[in-house]
């Protein structure tokens, strides 16, 4: 790798020339592409599998911890289920095209709105192989080209990874261009990626907060982005006990280290005597830590009190701060100053407090009597998710196909002129 | 003045505490609001007038030259206009609160789509101080809190507009604060504004190139803007000639200064020869100085050769560029070489070259058989405009209500959790 930038550009000028022809590329050649990558990726498992050991034995040698090598791995199943993951993506209806709104304007024209791509989308990611077929997979369903720079320990999986999908697009007849791969360690080139906001439309991190912030900072283009999920469930004053613990239970111990997983527990003060003791005894069979406030630490012995700083914090982990409110007003206002806006949820039988969560809650997801965990693109119907966005603009909450297009207005009269 | 940063950081801070209560704020609350600051408005025309004489006499003083002074100037007429700006923006539907596509998943949740407002939006603007009202009005009745920075030429009649929209505010019930005003001359409360990525969720220039390319390079947070509009009118093989001649000559001539005025005619070379002729007549009956390429003055006597600059230039003046090209490809290809991705438009009676058009130009509008000129938000039906974007993420095309709100995911169960 002499000269990155030349590198670099030469990925970019590529990607931006096959956007014209993936945008208009019918829906049945977008999937021709999608699947042809699929089998090839099933036919040559055993030369991905290879390729995957390479990376493996480099990172176990460099001392790289045990999670981190589990997420690198590709096991025969981790390489089907990748091949299944593109057949699904397949298997979705295209939103490119879709028009809606139209509707005959007092001037005589008809106005709609057209679903069509964004362009060129930018996605640096971490450790996981798999996210090189699944991003790619999304953004090239969507009509767009894409720009993929994965983990450098993944170096040689991505790049296999990568010549089965470029085979699918040649063989669809659609330009390889269309999927640009970052083949080099160099750290450079994501600088030199998020700079290129010529070339680049939108730009996608998927990892850790350390990543997402330096992209944050550095994109010179949109960047759809979470930064973090401290997600709350309020349990109000007219809660059904049963959906409350099953509900809370469930938001905390069904998985700890996903983003949507509940971090605070707030609960109404009428209710903490009757409710806290059952759920405390739930959390502590799953071995969950508890940290409280005063009002929550009189009621339960045993539990370390809650700081400030745990109000903010995104445990993931099998650890929840919990607190005790006066009423839907203070749960509120305890999720506008200590939220992260991903997924808060309220259980209440009380109709006009489910309306006011909803309402005045400002997250990308607000539920009334379900668990925070449901927040996530299969479970809302979207097919398939390349993130969940905490951001307010374009696309947010769980986004899938649809958020990686845009709309255009289509007009149309029959020799209409304005007066 | 004596500390801009503190006086800025209190407008922020008064904008950010301000918009949970403009956002659950009910619709008939916030049309009072407008129009009791149209009343106010009105029934103080007089003092409003003294105000904007005080400005427009500075403005003289200065020697600025008259356009810049018509614009400033407040007449009864104007703040007339203005009241009644503000009654229109009262009676559109309220976008908040919508929810879409509320639908049961196979977990047994609802999952629906809530528009809700962004919260703060920073509104930066020239010299027409009218600007103040219908800006204010949009960003309110969308059910945001708005930081207004006006033109220093116009400081005086924006301040005491301001003054009738907050206590349109207070009259209501709502608080003041949801509309900041920046009353100082000093240019650093810009740089200061666009820096505050805490306190203001979206910006919006209005105004030349130079305002919204400064807006773009220094803010830190999403910047809704248009740069320019390269609007082009492709007469097809198939066109109508009729339609043709109406279309061609309204896209030009109906006014010079708008942005989705044409700047360049394209024409399929089997017209030419019929169609120039008539074309060429009209503009020059409107005084539109005409720049051909050299098939177009092949046909055409007297006319200017067309450089590769006149292909790339928003005139916004009564000259137009002509370009004679083989057909449809070459014409998609010519707008998405020298386009600006604002509105174009085809003329054409052919289905196919219609619906390749549509598909293929990648602006904002894309029209059939009608004049860009049509591109507004009133023409769209949105009732009103805070700008046109040539952005492709959040919103693109003529910006309404609905523009200045996000949507977020509301998700009901009846104590549904995860397995």
């Amino acid at each position: 790798m002499t000269d990155i930038v030349t590198y670099m550009e030469a990925l970019g000028r590529a990607a931006r020339e096959a956007a014209p022809a993936m945008a208009r590329a019918p829906t049945g050649v977008k999937n021709k592409a999608l699947s042809v990558a699929a089998e090839g990726m099933r036919t040559h498992a055993a030369l991905i599998g290879a390729e995957n050991e390479r990376d493996v034995a480099a990172a176990q040698a460099a001392g790289l911890d045990a999670a981190l090598v589990d997420r690198l791995t590709l096991t025969p199943e981790r390489i089907e289920h990748m091949a299944q993951g593109l057949l699904a993506i397949a298997a979705l209806p295209d939103p490119v095209g879709e028009i809606s709104g139209l509707a005959m304007q007092p001037s005589g024209i008809q106005v709609g709105r057209m679903r069509v791509p964004l362009g060129v989308i930018g996605i640096i990611y971490e450790s996981r192989p798999n996210v090189t077929a699944d991003a790619a997979g999304l953004c090239l369903k969507s009509g767009n080209a894409v720009i993929l720079r994965g983990g450098s320990e993944a170096l040689h999986s991505n790049a296999i990874i990568g010549r089965y999908l470029r085979e699918g697009l040649a063989a669809a007849g659609l330009p390889p261009g269309a999927l640009g791969l970052v083949e080099t360690t160099d750290r450079a080139a994501v600088t030199h990626l998020l700079h290129m906001q010529g070339e680049v439309d939108l730009v996608i991190p998927r990892g850790g907060k350390g990543l997402v912030e330096l992209v944050a900072r550095e994109a010179r283009m949109p960047v759809l982005k979470h930064l973090h999920g401290v997600c709350h469930v309020y349990i109000d004053d007219d809660a059904d006990a049963a959906k409350a613990l099953a509900v809370a239970v469930n938001a905390k111990t069904q998985r700890y280290g996903t983003c949507n997983t509940m971090e605070t527990l707030l609960i109404a003060e009428r209710r903490a005597d009757e409710l806290l003791a059952p759920l405390v005894c739930a959390y502590r069979a799953h071995g969950v830590e508890l940290r409280g406030c005063p009002k929550t630490r009189d009621r339960v012995a045993d539990m370390v009190s809650a700081t400030e700083e745990d109000w903010e914090t995104e445990y993931l982990a099998p650890i929840l701060a919990i607190r005790v409110v006066a009423d839907v007003d203070e749960a509120i206002a305890h999720i506008g100053r200590y939220g992260s806006h991903h997924t808060d949820a309220i259980v209440t039988e009380n109709w006009t407090h489910a309306q006011r969560f909803l309402r005045e809650v400002d997250s990308s997801s607000v539920m009334v009597n379900a668990s925070t965990r449901f927040a996530d693109g299969f479970e809302y119907g979207l097919g398939a998710e390349i993130g969940i966005s905490t951001d307010k603009l374009h696309a947010r909450g769980p986004v899938g196909l649809e958020g990686l297009t845009s709309q255009k207005f289509v007009v149309w009269g029959d020799g209409h002129i304005r007066r």
